[in-house]
């Protein structure tokens, strides 16, 4: 048992921290003034380009997928990387190309695309030129139960024929978002997790109709493609469309979860540092009756509670990605799945008294605060809610005392 | 000790009842519909007044205020229909004028204005032909301690100058918001609670500019005019403007805080109890996992925790109102804390646990509940943040245990 | 609506706060000292006969009971006294004899006792002479839902024989505990809430056994007669000891719940109220780090948040008596369930609070807070756990939104 | 980074748990019933001296202890072995020669003992002949400040003479505890942290006096010697009683806390283990309402939670113990402040639910479950309570954002 960073991962900490001190902190407030005078609510500004730009040319882009295609890191270094992105996740993550949804969207390419679908939407996705979107959720059933999914798609003779309604589709707002991976029923009538299927829908089809943003609090989420209200009305598609066969919708969907979440996850505690430190900060140079917010008990208690469970998260992260390394991630079912509970709650809760060290601001655009803790929030939902996942957990961990043949 | 409701009260809940059914609750989508419209971010729109003629033909107006000028209501009164507007916060308040700031800035007015100042600025308010805005938060201060305000009011000759900023100005971006309460200081060296005034300022005087609208969880609140940063830059007015007396400002405050508070609290059990409802039609509408959500031991928790902790508040509001109804405000301090302190709290959790009860369509704008939300969270912060309140009552409970003549 | 005491209330909580001030708080110590000498782990104590005959002298008697037989008060009435007997728990209740469980046994008796029952044993216990148990729970099943009672109550000729065992039994290992109320099946075939009845059996009857004191945390709560672990071993008892009818047993039970739970919330207030008064003396008397404890931010939290808690709590067990008095126990039914949820979890909550602020003194024989921890705690088990009432509740709520015949 | 134990710490938990399982388990009724049935309060049962002999004949001995005296394990190889002795705490760890206060006391002498003492109260320590206890906590100061400390050691001559009162002294009341480490003042006029100095005092000393037990809920804690009140009262002992320098109690103090704390978080981790092991088993047993309590969503829910706790807490502990053997005890100083903040809390509320779980069975005697929850409640305070360790955290974290040279 060893807590220390490889060589490798402590040389990319060291160059990704400089990049952020150099070139993402500055650019934050170039980004909130580009965003406010931009026309189009929902397209890329330019200095998320210039970002990325230099990002690649330092060599810190695509680290989040394994293999020749991408960073060639493993779970356990890529993990402190992702940390780092999330202290700006609105442009560090998007800059080194590795922002969701298109990281779990490369994934699946990468490990179930035939070459022909690598060539035409892998190959600039890995290179950052266009965006792309994940069409699973919908608005009128749980979703958090695959087996729920509505959409249907039909084969009918050389094409895939899809109609259904989506919702909370990230990134799709963005005009530039060009591909979506849709989930829906090939056959409804097979066993549970037989029934879905994938296939690329370019944004173009006809058909496709992306009907309005769905807001987060108030947020659009729009510096990033918000998320979207999609409709599939007779969109036609070739049968080469389908990504890998029909019926393996659940298990791609089950191998994009794992690498996504563990991502969320890392993000947040990247989050929560950002929080701590600006809840220090506010706290050393704020002052109400007669002493620094610093000096008060309560807001003392806050910081070292932040501090104990940052730590505690991080380290099941860092373990679960170590899991998925070593022992697979159907190996590190578990783990994910409790990374999954613990962080956005958690996060949320440190976000929280990082807004009320600040007052009125904490609540504001004037600090990223009040935007975090909804993107925190938003997780606490996302990929299924708390409790979907700590009944599945619980199921698991009480198996072993029911007796033989016996499963609940 | 009685718990029954008098008769005047009971037959204004009836009445107040039927015009939510009537009125209210069908005037929702079309108010949201006509704030997408609209082209100003920040104006009115035609169903609001609709409302408040139709409100005042059937006399349910002004109930807020006690005495002749307004409904002749006690708190104990008035507090179960401030609970009912709650329920629908956007309109049923503004559209019986019982709507904050208002409220407030009428109280100061009816009970500290000149005869001029009243006809001038009161008849207008009570009439619902103009609205109001009450600057006191500053930026740059803590401004939970009214000693901190740093805004100055100067007197020269027969005017005031004014110099400062504020910010989170509730109603302030509405162009119908035509006159501004000013809380500043007119000398910085008397005695700490006597250093401030409060003085009228009109929107269109020249040096007051309204910069810009603060954010609420990225909410503009536009509905009702917003949350204003607003600027006074040699502000002058004439010397009659000034509200009460010199070093008046701290105790007008102070008045003005009680009936606040007490009506933000009831609004909000309204709340509660809409989210409470909306969280049991959702579960019993929704099925996850083969049964309802109202199936599920962990959704049954929230409801009858939501509703045990309810009950609670309410009878802590209504209780009291009659303590300030029979002893007064001052003689209510340590109760109108106690609420302040608990209601926004308990709310809050309520309304997350409705939000999680309709996943991602909680956090989204076709339910009300992250607006909601959004405004409990807001609260545990405006008039001051919980800690502040909780300190202050904790030092009065220790007092009497404390020796003789020291005070801490 | 009234929030002001009667004046019958008023002038009896005057008397009852003298009688604790000039005997019940000065008993204290002299209780202890008598205990640790007792040689019988289980008998009364001189000074509580002592106490019986002074409260007994002053009129300060047998409040529980409503109508001639006691003293003739309303639950709202006797709430306000519970609670102030609630600080000396093991003293003032039992020195006014009314003390659980013989309050909730004198009810029985009193409302379902036949003549000769009422003459035996409910004329006894009103005067204070004896002590009672109620044998209901059993190790062998979730006893929350009487319809798992095991303990059989057979018919044989003039007799009932009893065969069961029992556990939690309170007060049966005090020697003068002469009179058991045995809750049992006599008819298991019966429609589920008519297969239980009660039946009276003496202590020296042959065949019941009082095996062992059950532990509360360490604590054998030897003062009032413990918690026993009871068998009947072919117990015999003539027919006539029957209370009520047979099958009658669950809806005996359920009439004796409602005014138990109110009397236990009641007492759990005013053990709040003493925690905060030991919290706010240690407070303003130990100094740590500089300064007194009193001036701790964190410790300031905790004296107002559990003020806050304990308002809210007694109102609405006060509320809760005043419907029990006008819509009868039924009607107060979903009021007396949100008490009994929210009161032990509330009031243990404020416990922890007051032991932390003693540091190691908190834990330990002291104070009284340690033990007044472990009797809240067990009370979110006792008459059922917190999660069968909550369940309870939340489907009585859900069920005004589920389609007409649906019942969950 | 690697999260896999090492090939000799996983060959020592083999064989540890095999112990555990034949031979440690299977005690636990014997040791319950030898205590039943011992007539002195306070002395050890002989099933404990037999288990003892086992594990010594195994080479499971003195694994807490670095270097040629003990095990030669780091912290981070003792760890896990800590954890399983937590699962049965009242027999593991003094069956290995674990147990705390002598393993503290050991490391004591084995550092900073002369050889002289190390021959006389050392060796017969390591060979589990004796105990001893450690007397620092008074009664009238907050301890968890040394500099409060108020006993007296005062040269006289050869020899040191010593007055003072402590209490909560763990394992004092156990007649075998031979021999006390004293805390107190020699030179209270010299700089804060050069005033204490510790002394060995020989349990038959005359003018020292056990006094009595303290209790912990009810509990004497006599199976492990109890914490006793201990007066000292003109104790005289030789000079050479000194343990290393005059004034440099403190110091020893400190180096003794990071082991102390660290075992105890292991060890109470152990106990969450046994606990979620026993809510499982209860869960799958035990039928409400027609299902198992493993079926129902909240006892699910209390599992999962539990589960993620744990994993957290365990991780932080391992890491602190890798940071002790990498940099050492200073140098893992915060995190060794973070899991005496996060264990005692998180496992308290564990074994809370999986007493709920049990029913009132959770809070007798019959489940370990209640004495457990003691001991976790009690680590909320012994070395200093919760509050004082946020506190100092807090601190330390604040310090890299105030101004250079600015201290608070």
């Amino acid at each position: 048992m060893d807590f220390a960073f490889d060589p490798r991962t402590e040389e990319l900490r060291e160059r990704l921290l400089e990049f952020m001190d150099s070139h993402v902190y500055p650019a934050e407030p170039v980004f909130a003034e580009q965003l406010a005078a931009r026309e189009d609510e929902w397209s890329t500004v330019p200095v998320v380009e210039e970002l990325k730009a230099e990002a690649r040319r330092r060599g810190l882009w695509n680290f989040f997928l394994p293999g020749e295609h991408g960073g060639g890191l493993t779970n356990l270094q890529y993990a402190p990387l992702a940390e780092i992105t999330g202290r700006s996740p609105q442009l560090a993550p998007v800059a080194l190309n590795c922002a969701a949804p298109d990281t779990g969207n490369m994934e699946v390419l990468s490990m179930f695309g035939s070459e022909r679908q690598r060539k035409e939407w892998l190959e600039p996705l890995l290179d950052g030129e266009i965006r792309s979107a994940f069409a699973m959720t919908e608005p009128d059933v749980a979703s958090s139960d695959a087996r729920n999914i509505a959409t249907r798609i039909t084969r009918d003779g050389d094409s895939y024929v899809i109609n259904g309604r989506k919702w909370f589709i990230s990134g799709a707002m963005n005009p530039n978002c060009r591909i979506f991976i849709v989930m829906g029923k090939t056959d409804p009538g097979a066993e549970p997790h037989r029934q879905q299927s994938m296939v690329l829908v370019p944004r173009d089809t006809p058909g496709l109709r992306v009907e309005r943003g769905m807001r987060v609090f108030g947020y659009t989420d729009g510096d990033h493609g918000g998320h979207a209200e999609v409709v599939f009305d007779d969109v036609r598609v070739p049968a080469e469309n389908l990504i890998g066969e029909e019926g393996g919708g659940f298990a791609i969907a089950q191998a994009r979860l794992g690498p996504g979440r563990i991502h969320h996850c890392m993000r947040l505690i990247g989050m929560a540092e950002r929080a701590i430190e600006l809840m220090c900060r506010r706290a050393t140079s704020r002052v109400a009756f007669g002493k620094a917010l610093a000096q008060q008990g309560v807001v003392q208690e806050w910081i070292a509670e932040s501090r104990v469970r940052v730590e505690q998260l991080r380290l099941l992260v860092l373990k679960t990605a170590w899991l998925m390394d070593t022992v697979g991630n159907q190996g590190a079912h578990t783990e994910i799945q409790a990374i999954k509970i613990a962080t956005p709650a958690s996060v949320e809760w440190i976000l929280d008294k990082a807004i009320q060290t600040h007052g009125a601001g904490g609540v504001s655009q004037d600090f990223p605060l009040a935007g975090l803790w909804a993107a925190a929030r938003m997780l606490r939902l996302a990929d299924g809610p708390d409790e979907v996942h700590k009944r599945s957990l619980a199921r698991r961990e009480l198996k072993q005392y029911l007796p033989e043949g016996e499963h609940r």
